[in-house]
């Protein structure tokens, strides 16, 4: 059962055009995956920081479908994906909750592991690595 | 009972230095706005945009008692407080949600009623009049 | 010989990793296509809105090469592409200015045209199609 | 004579009222603020963070007087202000550039110097004073 984080559009995430910016779309994303993170008892400060990683993103895209308006609720579906023993993508599938409900958007981020000192790769954190094994 | 908002902190809230960006305080305190309207049934779109209204902002204050980092927890209280036919002011209190819970910041916006084709004041909606009287 | 954006990199730019946030390497490519069209006389006001008329992103992708932190500079080069009568591409590179200069990023956006009142797909008003085949 | 700052308001500077967020009115100050101490060699990195030092803002006002569209000019003017040894303040007059130019915003941000590590108030920098007392 994938993660899945809902939330209401406020004024902030809108642009002029009166409906939610296109690049605020993938900072929606990046609230779920925390969100979905914190759901697994894994935070952000302890699993990354505090162990000297980071994983940047390294590639995003996002497909859009509909617009959302202040007000709209939206529900963002996380599905993790491992890359590579350093590497994972997170896939996003954002909803318009209606009724009816309607596919908004979907949109993809690529993340690599690497050590903040160096910025080489490393493998994935133990806790990480089985959050997205589970996903 | 003054309405309450509470969220998460998230990276895009951020910056370098580590913590919420002073401004966005208010973009958050503006959420709690907009959540408590809804939360009465005030949509803005029936209230002010369909009515040819508009209620800008005309002065904001902000105390920063507490920084906020990722995965801190907020809660907002909002209280609405008429100031004249045409206006009315909302005072925010921030709490960093513990334990211990501690106050972060106090904020307050001042509002004034316009119609949006003349840019004229105008006297506040008798819908939005009750929820500010019932704060 | 494409239009080229150079601007600072801000706090509000930036979240909580020292860096810019992802979403808005978007943004800022953004700002560069709104300056891009700016400096050939085509607002966006003029162009789409006094038109009824609208060209919302369908499609975006990025790469993220390098991170950018507070203070640096970032140069931002657009080249539009014509994809079909009624939508076209933004090829966008990111360099963050040295020396050494490097580049950062390649995004592109997909926009499509449509009418503002009934959201169906119309042919690309002339002055922009001029401007992207120009490019 | 003081430091001012122009730019071009941009699509993600507004919301869904059509003109630039409250908020961000106080972003755009602080992207005034680094390009004044940029313009006075005195970049944020090394004044503050090799020192160990941070200027949280404890406090921010804003007075909204005109709003900015997309396409729009805004100038702020910056005036810094000695406060007590260890604060300092930060007067800013937004414009909207004309013709005619329009005051659009007198904004006010409080800062204090403190240590990184203890969250003590400290001394502000040298470098820091001397830009101040010149301003």
């Amino acid at each position: 059962m994938p993660f899945a984080y809902t939330r209401t559009i406020h004024f902030p995430d809108t642009d002029a055009a009166g409906v939610v910016f296109f690049a605020n779309y993938l900072a929606i994303c990046h609230e779920a995956y925390e969100e979905a993170l914190g759901a697994a008892g894994l935070e952000l400060n302890r699993v990354f920081i505090a162990n000297g990683l980071l994983c940047p993103i390294s590639k995003s895209t996002c497909d859009y479908l509909r617009p959302f308006a202040c007000g709209d609720k939206v529900r963002v579906v996380v599905r993790p994906e491992l890359l590579t023993p350093d590497s994972f993508a997170l896939n996003y599938e954002m909803f318009r909750l209606g009724p009816p409900e309607k596919r908004a958007a979907l949109a993809r981020t690529e993340h690599v592991c690497i050590r903040t000192a160096t910025r080489e790769r490393t493998a994935l954190p133990a806790e990480l690595l089985a959050w997205i094994n589970a996903g």
